[in-house]
């Protein structure tokens, strides 16, 4: 498996992983019938920020996008969403998207990056990002309508670089 | 004084206002460099957002936004954002605007109102809202590039209804 920049040739296996997670709706608050219109939109990053995907030859098998996480005087601290392929999960995916966008906001001059939105339910994303050294600077209660567990918490997560 | 809904004649102080404010770089996390067009797309909410004005007869003091927070499963927190005219800070016109938020967000059925980046040094602000029963769950350190101060931090601030 390799990281590597989007190209237009990976659009519709991304939308499939897009939709695949929106319609899930347990770990994003995003619309679950966001069209493919509004997915290309909100998931494929213009310069200075970035899309990418983990993929195995051809195969996508995640994707993620980064970029700076506010405007102004917050444009110092970047921000990264990730996405896997639900067959895909728990092989290391996530966790190498995640050591990606990192590194990419660090040779970019990043000063740390921020999670907006991480769902306290989604512990594999959590784990993820903990061992990559974030940490929860605090949680919305009952923030995000899970599908099966009701109200739950959305963290703020944070590394500084 | 009076709070209520924005209409197309208010732009020209609204957008006066809304310039004083980025080009100051003190407390929101917008390019500086903002246009109209910009100001106008990030400030004027179509519904279910709303957009307002506080007004002294045909003079507006200041203006917020509010809608949903985030989308989807995030959908039922709402935020808001404020913005006062620099020689009409210090007389309640932020407190007004800020109790017709969250009243309008609780008669629109929102479980809570969050500020998702509340610059740590604007103490009025931060005193407002507490006033108004809003907490800090967390903040992120040096987020915030302060013109004299150098970088501080972001507030999450939270009210549940």
């Amino acid at each position: 498996m390799i990281v590597r920049d989007y190209r237009e040739s990976d659009w519709p296996q991304v939308w499939a992983i897009v939709q695949q997670v929106v319609r899930a709706a347990d770990t994003f608050p995003f619309d679950p019938a966001m069209t493919e219109a509004q997915a290309r939109s909100i998931w494929l990053e213009a310069p200075p920020g970035r899309t990418v995907v983990a993929a195995e030859g051809d195969r996508v098998l995640g994707t993620a996008k980064m970029g700076a996480n506010r405007g102004g005087p917050g444009a110092h601290i970047s921000t990264a969403s990730f996405m896997v392929a639900e067959n895909e999960r728990g092989h290391g995916v996530g966790s190498a998207l995640c050591r990606d966008a990192t590194g990419w906001a660090q040779l970019q001059g990043y000063a740390g990056m921020q999670f907006n939105a991480v769902v306290e339910t989604n512990r594999g994303a959590v784990a993820v990002y903990e061992r990559q050294g974030f940490q929860v600077l605090g949680t919305v209660p009952r923030a995000f309508e899970h599908p099966s567990l009701g109200r739950v918490g959305l963290h703020l997560m944070y590394r500084e670089f």
